[in-house]
């Protein structure tokens, strides 16, 4: 294990047992959700995660040490936080060198949970190809990532203010499976309905395990995308979530928004423009992914 | 050897033996072509190797095992067969997983083939970046393989679908060799014109067999497209046959084909509206890389 | 060691003495600089590192021989070739299979460097995504080899011909950690203001050597691009230099210039349309850039 790396005790134990482990993001608490909805919902997800037969790991990065499970003072102190980095790879050395703290995105933590051994992470969503990608060529590092390293992302598809059709052609391109659990279609973050079928659907956590453990064994390295559609009744109609999406586009691109700072914007106008519905949504779809991260990693121990 | 792959016989005793060995796909059997010439140029192509000093390894997957080398009825069986799913780099995990059947595209070849130690490989064409790339962004997994997988493809350059200039950029961007064999000009798949140089040239088996050796033994990983034109009585006109390939692209986009079924798709129609001419062409220039792959395999063992 | 590579006596005698060491390129003397400007400034370029702590090493291929650190006879070999290949990673095989000399870019010195276990390598601009993307889908095998190889490149950004916000966000993309030095701007070659932050910015070479080192140590390969903006006094202002550069690029597009002749070219261009003044500029921000490579090189090994 890396010297940079500190496993939480409860997570140091359950290696130890050979029990399952789920890692968890933390760019979802400090960047990703008002507070104390991000509080909340970062317990609630970790209960989730126990409820169903795993042990939660979020991950962060804190004075320098990259933290493999946080305690209730850390999960608070990344959801009240106001001076926490959002790191992406290339983000990790600066972190690093200058003993700060840092969230995790899906790239970084994808990262730090192979270091610690982690074949599963349940997340909202990745990232992916961005609208106006002519215009801008902005494809996000989670997709390099994904084709890389070999961790599984269940997640509720690519952020819903992302290029559905051309991320799935990227992650294709890249050769990182992509999978719908239970459905044909990819879901599309807070709606059910993508419009886009999957490449592979499986239909259970032991198919996903089994699925997973072929590709590690097998010598494929590189992660898997694991599209869990949002449950139906807590999930927005993707017509009502379109406009907001497009009004939030617009404004970002009149700001001049870039890099980093894009993602969250958008989250933060949405939430707004929608009144708070799509907020309610995120936080379903996240608990929804930590129960099946829960039940597969169990699956991959059995 | 991995767990998950089995040897023909003919094949195990040429690595014993030390003999050279060609890899083939497929694809191009079960999903490149009609029957019954698929089977016939198969059964001819393994011919066309041996009358050239190497061995024949043609590669897929029955039941989730690899198979190096196929006997006469497994490939008889790939030929007719129904219910033969394409794999490229992301599907073999579910093909093992699920102990299913399946067709290895270009990608997938190489990575069996690298897994197996064989270090040529002889096809049609190579995937590439697809016209409209602005709309789609749709860029084959053959190429991101080119980049980290170390075997040689020989081809008759990229599938005349797809946008050559486009194709050898990113090939470029990759850091992946691109050799033409015995011209200066990359060649267009049905034809022997592209309108576009190849980056090198190189004009015997042994000089190919010294520039492969070079880049692997200097450590430096990943394919490299070794572009052999068609022969000139066997080849089609570039404006013959560039008509078909765009009325076939409009339908496709019509009926708004995606994903992996894109080039079946564009392969059948343009065989249906040349009234065969391109079939008889990709059949010719099969059997023509055949030739070169085994005289560059037995090269390098020399 | 690869048995392709020599070193030259006093880069053995640094690397045997723990001393630092700093790779430079080779094509910016036979590709990128008229002589006799191209010979003055790689001997200015080797005396900059040295009177800054460090030991140059010019990386070049001669008959087939990767040579790490050039003799003075040498260094005017290259400075007057004219059948010297310009080598991309995809171009080393064949320079030696066939026994050739070969000017290294980029991507090439990264891989020369990393094998001969130096990590900083100072160099004018690196390359990037090029204008006119979508045209043409033209981005240079450097952002790749930054991707993957562990050699950090201090540079004055990427070539001012090349699209700056689109190759920030590739190297975003990869992974790739982008730093602005004393500054937080990321510097336009010729210019200091490129009107784009840089990610992360560090203001002492002690700074960026903790950096490189915590990044390696963590172990995350790959490179990290350090813009050191030109030194004030021998900038050229962004409007004064833009104006060449789209005549150059205009020019270079209805000439059909491509692929590895695009660079040469467009750089060769600006300089008679600047009348000298980009070449002035030019040997300026490479020497200054060899001063910081040295004084990081060294802060990594104290
Ligand atoms: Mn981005
Ligand atoms: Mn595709
Ligand atoms: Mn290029």
């Amino acid at each position: 294990m890396s010297d940079y790396i500190d496993i939480a005790p409860e997570v140091a134990e359950a290696f130890a047992a050979g029990k399952p482990v789920v890692a968890l993001e933390s760019t979802i608490i400090s960047h990703g959700m008002p507070y104390p909805q991000n509080l909340e919902t970062a317990r609630a997800v970790e209960q989730d995660v126990r409820d169903n037969g795993a042990i939660p790991a979020t991950i962060a990065v804190i004075g320098g040490r990259c933290k493999i499970g946080l305690s209730p003072e850390e999960l608070e102190y990344f959801a009240k936080g106001t001076d926490i980095l959002k790191l992406s790879r290339r983000d990790i050395p600066y972190c690093l060198a200058k003993k700060r703290d840092g969230a995790t995105t899906v790239s970084a933590t994808m990262i730090l949970a192979e270091k610690a051994g982690i074949r599963v992470f349940a997340t909202g969503g990745i990232g992916g190809v961005h609208r106006d990608l002519a215009g801008n060529f902005d494809v996000s590092a989670d997709l390099t990532e994904l084709g890389k390293t070999s961790v599984a992302v269940v997640c509720a598809g690519a952020k819903a203010i992302l290029d559905i059709p051309k991320t799935l052609e990227h992650l294709e391109t890249l050769g990182v499976p992509v999978i719908a659990y239970g459905t044909d279609e990819f879901p599309a973050f807070y709606s059910v309905e993508s419009g886009q079928k999957a490449p592979l659907r499986l239909d259970t956590p032991e198919e996903l395990a089994a699925f997973l453990s072929s590709k590690w064994e097998f010598g494929l390295e590189g992660g898997a995308v694991i599209g869990n559609p949002p449950e139906a009744d807590k999930a927005l109609a993707r017509e009502a979530i379109e406009g907001a999406i497009e009004d939030a586009l617009i404004e970002a691109k009149e700001k001049g928004i870039q890099g980093r700072d894009v993602t969250p914007f958008l989250l933060a106008r949405v939430t707004e423009l929608t009144k708070g519905k799509s907020l309610e949504a995120n936080i379903a779809l996240v608990r929804n992914n930590a129960r099946l991260g829960a039940k597969i990693a169990a699956a991959m121990v059995d």
